[in-house]
């Protein structure tokens, strides 16, 4: 077991903003190493510029086991921070796609309820949960917030999958016990069962993850229509009988006709927000899904009680439930990430959340719910620009430090996911971007279909790369995926060619270069113990 | 040279609509053959249900040069129509997901014009439009209507690659000659040389290829403002000179400063679509790309001349160009297909098209462009739906139409492309969705990246694994691609176990099981001279 992980080549990340900046990318070059007992960043050096540097510096440390992995220049590769998905539904998932022309009330009723009941089924939820794990780490989430089903064991189930698989995740058993807008066949037989299950749950997921490494429970109220008051109300005082209170996730005014049903049904609350609020259910750690209609005052609400909000553009667009205004709620001082919203979003992917955040902002001025002066359609004429025009329209970079550092917030990981800082955990991934298109042949025209479908042309900037990547990019892109400091994916084309026999596990093609350079360079590696394959959790 | 290409299995199309109808798949199974010679559908039986019928069928038809092709129903294969991309292009690829946070104004001269005016280099034109190309046809592309640059030779070249490589195509040389809208180091000379320069590159397309079996010239000024009146006047006198009368491309209100710039430059016209008409390039073969925002006279004006939309959505949300009212414009009588709008949109795919083309029309109703009546916000209650409320909505099914038979219609080949009729080309499609997943390994999990990420689980009907591969499905579905009957595109994967040495040319596998069932089976195949190996063009 390597107790260090040497990474060396170019790392890109969203640093933190600094006041009156805009977001860019931060893009360095050099090492950074990490424990492999804690699976955090130990320490970078963006000085090491050589092969040269790099043993120096693992002579200076005084590193005997050290495993060393590569990006490649040619090859466009960069270490880039896992992506956190803020709103997932596990159980939806063999559902992606279907959805057809409904609406939120119509597609809850056809399509979800009766997918979410099968997962009574162990053999049914395993199938499912083992294929959206598969799918959201093969597209580089590191971190998800999941919904489960109302079933203890199915729940229990993901919760151990994700652990044995690694990924980093929060488990929620749904609550859902009203009668009026629950279906016969899939409800919690009372409020009282609706908090002993989740009782249930959270005692297995401590049981299984005592010191909460990977896995931790999270509070989940369908959303206010589905629980009866005297549910909300336990499940408030459930999440707040823990030290430290536990994670809440709920859903909040995705829809209009959800929003004038909540109006109606707790006509003793002013707001939907404030609904949650009644039943202490809106706090520092509590995730809103959606956040579509909220008026001012809520806004303000959710804002005072630092609850967070997980915006989930393609399902918002999929179902015709509106935009967001995420600009607004920023700068109302809302801690926003996003979120896949599987299966009301069709993709299980952050980076298709990343390209859905850019799209509809550069729609919210087209919309009624567009952000005050200045949006009001692109009324200038060539050169003009009014103030504060395009003040709505989110950058690249904002999505993806929204992906990373906002989804990192929103989970309650602030400073510990989303970047390259010391102390932070290494849960990241490799990107390849694959070589440059030149004249003569492309990676389209050869028929193959292990290559990236980027086109690099050899003249971007990484600020264009990255750019080219969020857009055109998908799973095959993405190489390696680590959480915590370990491998828990990878992918092996005809860009690894140092893979070889008698190199076993994963990172053995990045070992292999290594290993043939150092030797054949005639460097002493009789310090370097170099410790192949993945290493087991 | 096999005389008849026949192909057995799956065929799913979306068949011409009913009055008062909505769309829906149509999905066959059965036989289907093609002319070698003319590439097109010469007959079908969908009674052929079994390897006897198909026997059989070979035998009464006495074939003696037969070629077959199958889908797989264990892999979920289908034949699917060709898509047609009404709005590409060409010379814009590279720049592909660059476009930061700008708009159409100063998107065209931070990024677009001097990536066009670089096509001067033949050997840059010739990466970037091999590149085009192979993306294209990988993402089942069968038909592009292309503006390539104001560059005659690189336009040529472009008209010479579809040709060789096999896609059907519209190449237009782009004319732009007015000094106050076009950058000097990229513009015509004036007028006269729009005009001269772009009846070179007809008579090089029509030398090429003298009965336009697959590419056609298309008169391409590039819009109003970049064109003196004395230009567009040339260029609609000379499509009118042609018999038939050459094809026409241009753009039409797609921003809102670019139609307030229209405006003020053609303050004697009454409508932007009314500056086209003037110079006679509103015809029934011309192509007008984007039609956001369109007046209600324009609409009646389009429609009365029987001028083509291509709705380019991915485009228009990544300039914040607004949402096109599709349905507003099909109910008002005009004829619409899809265009990807490389790089203003940022994919090479329709599918993506048919993915945007289908979230945006769900955002119609929060835009200030929503369709009348009845489409004010979802604020309906559970189970109650007003009239017309959801009508702006564009199904799956429709906007699957929209990319094959509606665009046939626009690039003026309706009823030659675009679905399963006798007398049709075969510019067709074979879509794998890979096998169903099961609960002990799926797909994602293998980290194999030859998969399509399609995830079906085996209960799906037709009609879902459909909507599954439209919210789901990429390249890597698209394994084979045909255009007039000549396949122009394939890959090879893990699942195509069939293909063997001594078995040459992109059919083998699916060959090479053909003759094997036969030959095994004791079936007489003396009278089946099997020609193996893909059709030479």
């Amino acid at each position: 077991m390597a107790p260090i992980t040497l990474f060396f080549g170019t790392f890109v990340d969203l640093p933190r903003l600094k006041s009156g900046r805009k977001h860019e990318l931060s893009v360095n070059r050099g090492a950074l190493w990490v424990s492999a007992s804690t699976g955090r960043i130990e320490g970078f050096d963006w000085s090491v510029a050589s092969e040269a540097e790099l043993q120096s510096l693992v002579r200076e440390n005084g590193w005997v086991d050290v495993q060393i992995i590569r990006t490649r220049e040619y090859q466009n590769e960069f270490f880039f921070p896992g992506f956190i998905d803020t709103h997932i539904h596990a159980p939806q998932y063999p559902n992606s796609g279907l959805f057809g022309s409904s609406t939120l009330l119509d597609w809850l009723e056809t399509y979800t309820f009766p997918l979410e009941s099968s997962m009574s089924s162990l053999s049914k939820a395993r199938t499912a949960y083992n294929t959206v794990i598969s799918r959201t780490l093969a597209n580089g989430t590191t971190c998800a917030s999941y919904f489960a089903t109302i079933h203890v064991a199915a729940t229990n189930l993901l919760a151990m999958l994700c652990h044995t698989r690694g990924q980093r995740a929060l488990i929620g058993r749904v609550c859902m016990d009203n009668p009026s807008y629950c279906p016969e066949y899939y409800r919690d037989d009372s409020a009282q069962s609706s908090t002993s299950a989740t009782e249930e749950t959270i005692s297995h997921i401590h049981t299984l993850d005592p010191e909460s490494n990977l896995i931790k429970p999270i509070i989940t109220p369908r959303f206010a229509p589905t629980c009866s008051p005297t549910a909300l109300a336990s499940l408030g005082a459930l999440a707040a009988s823990h030290t430290p209170p536990l994670h809440i996730q709920t859903h909040i005014s995705e829809n209009t006709s959800e929003c004038a049903l909540v109006r109606s049904l707790f006509q003793e609350c002013p707001s939907y927000a404030a609904v949650y609020d009644a039943y202490s259910l809106l706090t520092p750690r509590t995730i809103l899904a959606h956040a579509v209609h909220l008026t001012g005052e809520e806004k303000e609400l959710i804002a005072s009680r630092k609850a967070k909000v997980s915006h989930c553009p393609a399902s918002n667009s999929a179902l015709g439930s509106g935009i967001a205004p995420v600009r607004d709620l920023i700068d109302k001082g809302i801690t926003v990430g996003l979120g896949t919203d599987v299966s009301g979003g069709y993709s299980p992917s952050i980076l298709e959340a990343v390209r859905q955040a850019c799209l509809v902002s550069r729609l919210l001025r087209h919309t009624t719910s567009k952000l005050g002066e200045g949006a009001d359609g692109d009324e200038k004429t060539k050169g003009e620009k009014k103030d504060g025009e395009g003040r709505e329209v989110l950058s690249v970079e904002e999505a993806l430090y929204l992906a990373t550092r906002g989804g990192a917030a929103v989970v309650d990981m602030n400073g510990e996911l989303g970047g390259f800082e010391v102390g932070m955990f290494w849960d990241v991934q490799l990107i390849r971007l694959g070589q440059a298109t030149t004249a003569a042949g492309t990676a389209a025209g050869s028929g193959s279909e292990t290559q990236s479908v980027v086109d690099v042309f050899g003249w971007e900037s990484w600020t264009e790369k990255v750019h080219k990547w969020v857009w055109s990019g998908d799973d095959r892109n993405v190489r390696r995926v680590w959480v915590r400091g370990a491998l828990v994916h990878s992918i092996d084309g005809d860009g690894d060619q140092y893979s070889e026999k008698g190199l076993i596990g994963p990172a053995a093609d990045f070992m292999r270069k290594d290993w043939m350079r150092w030797t054949m360079g005639g460097v002493g590696i009789g310090a370097l113990a170099l410790f192949l394959g993945g290493r087991a959790r």
